[in-house]
């Protein structure tokens, strides 16, 4: 066991118990990268300030290159009694530099150095979320180009509602994801503040410039309260909720994967690729891996509830509580990133059955709707159209046949303003092609989405081309 | 019971459970003047584009601009076998004007009314809660002003960690908040998009303009996709979300005010007008409202797990699940509205016991940073002082003696680096003013940070003079 | 406004918008019953121990019994400015009997006073959801009972897996809400305790017979510390956390209603006064109560969450943020019992379509198990055996026949162990009879099954019968 | 990659993206044991009911010993490219005994061993968990015994309310964490039940003997429905929900923990391995075990978030998403057992300063309920008296002074009732001493309920002596 930095006034040695439940090197470990980062603005601005010697700052950044290189080729030896990442890269600075490696603790705390990690952190997979997003977006665009000449019932209540275009099923997803990159980029706006430099809480004595940290690393501004600055979680909560709408959204789309995967719905076959088999029953060909991306959810959705439990009810300023910070941001993290990449792949591998398709729209249910359009046109209040339609649908139930089986005098026989023109409107093509609002599944309209869509992926990747910061 | 807008196909009428276990209209009525706001504009838009004649539009809108008097005015009467509000109204419209009352709903479906309504109602919600964030930051500052002089312990652990203004303190609570307004404004961005005009969920084959009812309500545009249109609900978590992280920032003063008027603390005294007492113990000065925002922070996080569960997995478009969007939304609201409220109210009701305040700083514990950062001055690395200073703090914790009782012998004996000058540091005013970093606790930087505040709080409050909407 | 109970040492009243926050009458008066029973059982015993004298007791029952009756003939007057419904009750007491009135709240506090009233009311609330699910129980048994006969596929991710009796399938659910019953049955357990005389914290000074009110009350036994007594909230959380798994078991079943009244599945037509249509399309016909029924779920996790946070980190005793409890056990109350209630209402007007059961089974596949096992029976290892009938499967997905159409050569040709007996085992009445494992799909074990749980209804309606206690 | 058991149907190789986001044997190979454990009671009643001949049962069994050691020892390869933990050690098996290592699988499938294996695995977790609260209570006990004569403030709502003696206070923890037992006793009633046989969901054709199984295994009994069993996830959430109030309890100790450790309470010190320090703040000294409790009790309210949001929803039998159910249990097993093991361990090593306890009492506020009560016994109704006593407070607050620094006459010009015998009651000890009544704070009824607890652990301790079961 390592002395620890605090021993001084400490009597007795911590309690071995105590070190494994309070270490945190055993997950905090993967931010090496961002602490060494950190720690090199830190230290050269240290110099740039003359608060320490030029040549101690770059023997120090020196020595931390050694260090990473050590960690990035499995070197370096992790030892559990240091307390966290902050400590073992210290250790290992002061080992290889003698005494000035205590140098670069000067003017900064544990307290800021953290969440200088965690930000950094965040920003990146911040990136890899939007570039994800922006890669799933593409394949979308892709199918939905594919099937624009593809109709399916639309679903109310997983009931046949209107007919539609799959292109325009598929671009509601669009959609959604593109919500979702909105979001990770304004939660993006307060991740990337510098918060080092406020040290413990109370901010430093030593005249150091906290802007030009802030500009080593990249970031649009510094923290402009110490206290809130180490006690500050609410980017990482904000991560996880926009993240547990993502895996919302993916959720639902899972969800018709496996519904359309089914043998009753047969509207897809995945790729065999991506499903699995069964141990005992040999014919089995399971969707596991949107099930397990809509089971997935539930872990997001519980790191979120984790974090917010954790913050609710703190004192100011930094708590231990504050520890279990990181956990639910990783899994979290790591859960979304591959989530997205396995979905992005999988996606192209599903070829959609056409005829099927085409089957189930067979019985004209979906066309009632167009019926009752037609009588309004012909002068009937929409709410009329409605019940008489309604009635005529009641009978072909009753007399188990197709609304399009209807004939002219049928349907006279419940309503005298039906004429010939009616069978015109009785054709799914057509009903597609007339609901031409704003956003509707006209062919037309989702050309023109999926155009509109190719073009803001454009821009959205050309604007992540960087490093992912804004 | 009346007869529903469907019965068409039905043989059966619906079941008298059925009717108590769906309907909506207990707690969605309160959306009645954003249905009749929304209607309303409809209206325009469809006789605008010839849909309708004129003269009905002028009809419907006199009927309705009287069915939103009668509800007002306590005298319109509710009937729970209306499914909805939006039934109960057009109900009232149709007995109103008769059959062409049945015109308004042309182009329209209750799927895209109720998002129509859900968002007009939470774009209200959202400018009062940024107003009265405002209002809340104003009165912190108003505090932090007060108390600029004032110097208190800074804490970690819930220790005392080093001297901070109370004023620091106070402020980090406005970053928080400031944060908060932050996060409702870029809600409202997905917030303030129409969704009417597409239908059903497919769009409608009507030559609506969905554009110009935009620009009735005051809405930044429209829907892309009208199958997303109709199932997203994702501005609803979102605004949960944001509602949340505030909740979890005012459990965080909360719980302060709480630890600051027990009698151990006694560092506050909150206003009789905003305590209670108990019935059996008289002496009881309790500060319930506080707990009870504390305790509230429950429901506004229970309220987002509702939400996030409920749409978890739902195919697209519409399903009857989505009705459970509301309760936990206008909970939420009325949560957060009236705690920002009484939180803004009871802030300047409080005093600080400043005698009390610089009393538990005698100790002096909260300068051993102090005596740390002066060894470093000498020459020390932060390490070596720190293990210095923590051997000296361990001592005089065994001898019951304070920090400042030691003597320069006494100090020597620890480190040949002490000299007469160390008396100059071990001063909490002094140490409070040298931390000068960005965002640290120097009265000087607190000063700034209130004058930028002040600054920032009056360009919001201009931005949401208009009607909440950015 | 009243003058508070507690004013005496207070100088200002209570802030008109802290009257209006802290304020719990809107919904505690729901207990108004419970904390009548309470105060008379209390009253009763104070007087048999000699604290009150007996005429005083009368005089306070007699006024109690009249509330009692004011209130639930709705003449009773519910101010608000009464803090609560023990506030509210002991006024209404005092106006009627005057100064001895004030006697009633002798060796009490409200502290423990709330208590005992969320305790009786939780035991009705558990009498009522076990009677509940007993019902339901019941009705799947005579759904059960009713298909025994009828075979589907079972499934597995959504897949066919083998064939099963309906009845078997329904019998699943049996056994979730058997295990629910027995969950609510243990928290009664833990709720059916006296606290009342744990006063506000300590217990009293006066010398009650805690026993004899627990008598009265019928608990089974008094609490064994006072500030526990005050602070415990347990047995909410569990009765929440009760409720949300009997919902998640609704939820499942309600998602799988759903799914069979689609048009693809068609297995079940549900009675169209269970179901509602749309406003807009003619033909719909939707499942909306088992979709609800599945989204209030959510809000029923969210219960859950809420009061699981308002206590988490509470330090002792009563604090207020404990006054959140009730709302979310209310609602859940009333949302799992109406659930309860509708489901078991609806579940006899389901038809299930037995023709289309048996047409998704047609193509056989569900069959291949029987012919693995079939190859183990004839000496092949399990695991070879299902490798041959997997390239079986392969080859009919691949040249678009049933698994039922290959031949005999053709099997032999996969593997030579195939004789003319196969034949005998691809049939699914003949899979469904071979399961005869304990609490297989066998008819005869169903049959069994249904028997047994008949059994069970009958035992736990007869131990029900008396008030809902244990 | 090793093939697939199920490889026969399938074309393509599943893609290595999908092997990655399948696997599970990260994290179920905990399960090894338990997974050998059930293989091994299910081959010896194979064989015992002639489905396998005894030999090979034998040969299968004596792999299975070595595998277990293997893994054991750490020289078993798990190959991330099996599966899951089954098919890891199956394939071990196979490659020792050849081909009759696949007659183990027989009338069997992997969805009800895994269920079998984390029953085992719950069904230990529990054992440990009990025997875990046992030593807590035990310890709680000593600390009890320690105290029984010293006295402190009762708080409600964090301030002073009656005086209780510390015991009383400690043994309030101890019954939250008797009552948790229980809740654990509960669940294992639903755990300790065979699932194995049930198969792929059916139950299975060949003759087994689940009883049999059963008995070897220790289980109660076996399922009752196969479709259930394979599906059912009741008892995990259970055990998370028991988990999570257990959780939410140590979460209010540990609060305390950290309150009384501040330097403004000072009712405790914590010993120094039960501490740890700060990097920068030489003086810090921070109750950081305690504070690390209360907040892992968030992750373990979002595992229980977590399980119910991958269930709801979900159609019968088994779906994927359950594999997400073993990540969030294992999580809290380990979180709850080390919580409560650390817990144990630093009890014993807080010292109360009963000098300080002493102190805060000095002010004598909470006598007030005393001075109210004296006036009861000369005859005023409770509320009259608790006014008179409230605006004696309210004049000593205003003074300064203390309640005990009244005399005669400044009492009796409040009320005339006083007399000499009033200063007999305003003594903390004789307070805590009238509070006899049952789970009063009386020092003998403290001493009763210690002697009480004694024997409940005793007894507890005895029953769990064996393996945890029940």
């Amino acid at each position: 066991m390592k002395e620890k930095p605090w021993q001084g006034r400490f009597e007795k040695a911590t309690h071995e118990e105590v070190e494994k439940y309070t270490e945190s090197l055993s997950f905090d470990r993967r931010l090496y990268r961002y602490d060494i980062e950190g720690s090199m603005a830190h230290c050269r601005m240290l110099a740039e300030c003359g608060i320490i010697p030029q040549d101690d700052a770059e023997r120090i950044i020196g020595a931390l290159v050694e260090i990473r290189q050590e960690i990035e080729e499995g070197r370096f030896v992790f030892d559990p009694s240091f307390e966290d990442i902050h400590m073992a890269i210290e250790h290992a600075l002061i080992k290889k530099v003698g005494d000035i490696g205590g140098k670069l603790h000067t003017a900064r705390s544990r307290n800021d150095q953290v969440c200088l990690d965690i930000r950094l952190y965040l920003r990146d997979v911040i990136g890899t979320v939007r570039k994800g997003l922006a890669d799933l977006m593409a394949v979308i665009l892709d199918l939905a180009e594919k099937y624009t000449d593809v109709i399916m019932p639309g679903f109310t209540h997983l009931q046949h509602a209107q007919p539609v275009s799959l292109s325009h099923h598929l671009m509601a997803y669009f959609e959604m994801f593109r919500r979702d990159e909105e979001r990770f980029s304004d939660c993006l706006k307060r991740v990337n503040i510098l918060p080092l430099g406020s040290a413990a809480l109370a901010g430093t004595t030593f005249p150091i410039n906290m802007e030009l940290t802030a500009h080593y690393l990249g970031f649009d501004r510094v923290t402009r309260n110490s206290m809130d600055a180490v006690s500050d979680r609410d980017f990482l909560v904000e991560f996880l909720s926009a993240s547990a709408i993502t895996m919302m959204h993916i959720s639902r789309m899972a969800e018709e994967l496996v519904l359309w995967s089914s043998p009753e719905f047969g509207f897809i076959e995945i790729s065999d690729a991506f499903c699995t088999g069964s141990s005992i029953m040999p014919q089995k060909k399971n969707p596991d891996v949107a099930e397990l991306m809509r089971g997935k959810t539930g872990r997001v959705y519980g790191n979120l509830v984790a974090l917010l439990t954790v913050i609710k009810g703190l004192p100011l300023t930094y708590n231990r509580d504050l520890q279990e910070d990181k956990e639910p941001v990783f899994d979290t993290a790591d859960t979304l990133i591959s989530t997205l990449r396995v979905l992005t792949t999988m996606l192209p591998e599903i070829e959609f059955n056409e005829e099927r398709l085409s089957e189930v729209l067979d019985d004209g249910w979906v066309l009632a709707t167009e019926l009752a359009d037609y009588l309004v046109s012909k002068g009937l209040p929409f709410r009329k159209a409605h019940h008489v339609v309604g009635k005529i649908v009641g009978r072909c139930v009753k007399e188990g046949k197709k609304l399009t089986d209807c004939t002219l005098d049928e349907l006279k026989g419940f309503d005298e303003h039906f004429g010939e023109d009616v069978f015109n409107v009785l054709d799914v093509r057509k009903a597609v092609e007339r609901r031409r609002s704003a956003g509707g599944t006209a062919f037309s309209r989702v050309i023109e989405a999926v155009k509109e869509g190719r073009e803001h992926v454009r821009r959205l990747r050309e604007s992540l081309s960087g490093d992912g910061r804004r």
